[in-house]
């Protein structure tokens, strides 16, 4: 008998968690399981607030794939996926076409424009190692520019658009970031704004409860955030934003986190989406295509009440243990398990040494959450690579010294 | 008797040389002097290649002002110079208008452009501190910008106009940088041009025997630096250069170091000029007007055969002792001292650990003359501050570890 193949789509959460588990499932002979992914390395979204301002180095945020799985089990491949074709059980990779028995589909998402005219042209979004050393270089790039003339205060203007969970967390390194871009280029911190605009009426991650959103808006306002809440972006353009109040920001930088789609690919695929997302059934797949998977931000999974659960990290980590045994059982013919989610809770950084979040149903904040988060953080390099992962990104960490290779004494 | 008031303009290197230099030979009380400066420091214009590259922290090209004078003998203005009036013996500046008995004008170079159309607005100039951060995040950036899409091979190019010293100097900083970047990006360095592109028969800096321009010209080479000798630019876009020859180099980064010239405030105000300079007399004072002195750019020195001597630091520092030297002689109303041009030689850096040049007449090059170079800087250190600035701006000098301020363990 000829082993299944199995395809996983993305090296995201919900791909490598399933490419992982499944090969410590699995015997080789069994099944042949092909990852692939557009880089040789995956990426921890929920780390990424932090290069993206500069505070810590985008090789803590990424891990090199070939250090997560067992070559023996798996099969990357490093490609780009340009089309699936699940009535054919087909793929279609920049350079080659793969066949499948069972597919996972973990191909993350894509920014959500909203229809904001210009938003895709003049706004960054934090989404990628490539997004965030992009904007890394951008933001000092404004001060060293500003530099040159003195004269376009603009260019020391920040926008953020978006004060959910990754906006939030954003605009709280950058607030940490901005008072050292303006001693290396002797500005006067008087004249950098960080504003963060959000179309609904509070900031910080939707869910957390009153008194938190209060606190942690206390710690931003501190460190000198403005925050113009109930207020959408009209439109971008090259040199600033408009608002729907009708002012408009003058600004050199715009950062865009005010919401993600699924990726294209599915709606292209024939898939029945919402923003670009699929509908699961209990196990996970397609309701349309039982043999393709679908975790993370690609796929919408129903809570016991009827309603979405929001995409995020802990839910993609747990999609990919589900899907990995479920493959296994599929495999064996044994019944599936179906999804449940176990929701932890939620913490987001404000910034060095302060989070705001809740523990199940436990409020927390300050130092606290802090560490809180870091332990959040490390629980997830150990399940995907164990002590070594932690020890490497957490501790032993790549420092930023990238321009001291070459310094001189 | 009222104290005389001696203005100086510009802290380079013969404005801040005729500074430090008069405060030790006068006393507060005999003459009231000023010194006029943009900014708060003064930078070293031989060092800029190295901060202008990535290769070395701004901050070790500079030095605050404040340290460097008696504010008790001189009184800093930190203020831009708007005009020089000379027949009414004022300076008029951003902000407030100074009378002097004597001027010291050391107000350094511009960029000359030949008249290259589009060069002002698409290439960079290194030439100061803000022009040097400028340049080495430009750099950095292109790199950013490039992965975000991995299709602009143009942005991996770099022109640099000029093989001159500066060019030279930069360029060979510039092939050591690349690299790093390369793997900070996750760059191909196959992708990666660095094109030097002059208009003379040779490369390296004017004077050098063939050998040594010879040898220059292979380190260059084994380290990837494409030359275009003879050949011109013609005109300079915003995605790249026009070269004599017809050929288009696409190209996200134009540096240009083809030529510099007087300020040109100096022909502004009336006084003969050659390229921006003033042809001084043999006390180094305007043959107009005997109580301005011309130091450093600004100034053309004939040589005893009749030939201008080249701008450069090593003239410009002499020139300041001999200006403070002839003001001290001038105001106690002594006979000047006439001044004679010391030539001690020239060292071309190539990058680390190489350089090329003359001392006297001994050819040097390889390591020994690298280690001559710094010789020379620690020299000049010395000379403006003594052992304590040898010693901060050379041994524990400041790392390139901006971003470290947040780097959280």
């Amino acid at each position: 008998m000829k082993p299944a193949k199995v395809v996983i789509l993305g090296a995201g959460y919900g791909g490598i968690v399933t490419a992982i588990r499944l090969q410590k499932l699995i015997r080789a002979e069994e099944v042949k399981v092909t990852l692939v992914n557009k880089h040789d390395y995956h990426y921890m979204t929920t780390h990424l607030h932090m290069p993206a301002a500069g505070t810590d180095h985008h090789e803590n945020a990424r891990v090199a794939i070939s250090e997560l799985i067992n070559e023996r089990k798996i099969h990357f491949v490093k490609s780009t996926v340009q089309q699936i074709l699940p009535e054919e059980k087909k793929v279609i990779l920049a350079d080659e076409t793969l066949t499948y028995d069972y597919l996972v589909v973990g191909l993350g998402s894509e920014t959500e424009t909203f229809g904001i005219p210009g938003l895709r042209e003049h706004a960054m979004s934090i989404n990628s190692i490539n997004s965030v050393r992009f904007i890394r270089q951008h933001i000092e790039y404004m001060f060293a520019k500003y530099k040159l003339t003195s004269k376009h205060k603009e260019y020391l203007t920040f926008v953020v658009g978006g004060a959910g969970f990754t906006g939030t967390e954003f605009v709280g390194e950058l607030a940490d970031r901005l008072p050292v871009l303006c001693r290396t280029y002797d500005v006067d911190p008087a004249l950098v704004q960080i504003i963060n605009v959000e179309a609904s009426p509070t900031a910080l991650p939707p869910g957390l409860p009153h008194d938190l959103v209060e606190y942690g808006m206390e710690v931003m306002r501190r460190k000198g955030v403005q925050y113009k809440l109930s207020t959408a972006i009209k439109a971008c353009e090259s040199d600033g934003v408009l608002l729907g109040d009708g002012q408009f920001i003058p600004a050199g930088t715009i950062i865009w986190s005010g919401g993600v789609r699924g990726n294209s690919l599915l709606q292209q695929a024939g898939f029945d989406v919402q923003r670009g997302r699929v509908r699961v059934d209990d196990y996970l797949r397609s309701f349309q295509y039982p043999d393709v998977f679908i975790t993370g931000d690609c796929s919408i999974v129903m809570s016991p009440e009827g309603m979405p659960y929001p995409a995020n990290a802990q839910i993609a980590v747990q999609q990919g243990c589900n899907t990995a045994r479920n493959l296994l059982y599929t495999l064996r013919g044994k019944p599936l398990r179906p999804f449940a989610y176990d929701y932890k809770g939620t913490v987001a950084s404000l910034g060095r040494g302060e989070a705001v979040g809740i523990l199940k149903v436990k409020k927390v904040k300050g130092k606290f959450a802090a560490l809180i988060k870091k332990v959040i953080d490390a629980r997830y390099l150990f399940l995907i690579g164990g002590i070594p992962l932690v020890w490497r990104k957490m501790i032993f960490k790549q420092k930023i010294t990238t321009r001291n290779h070459h310094v001189r004494s």
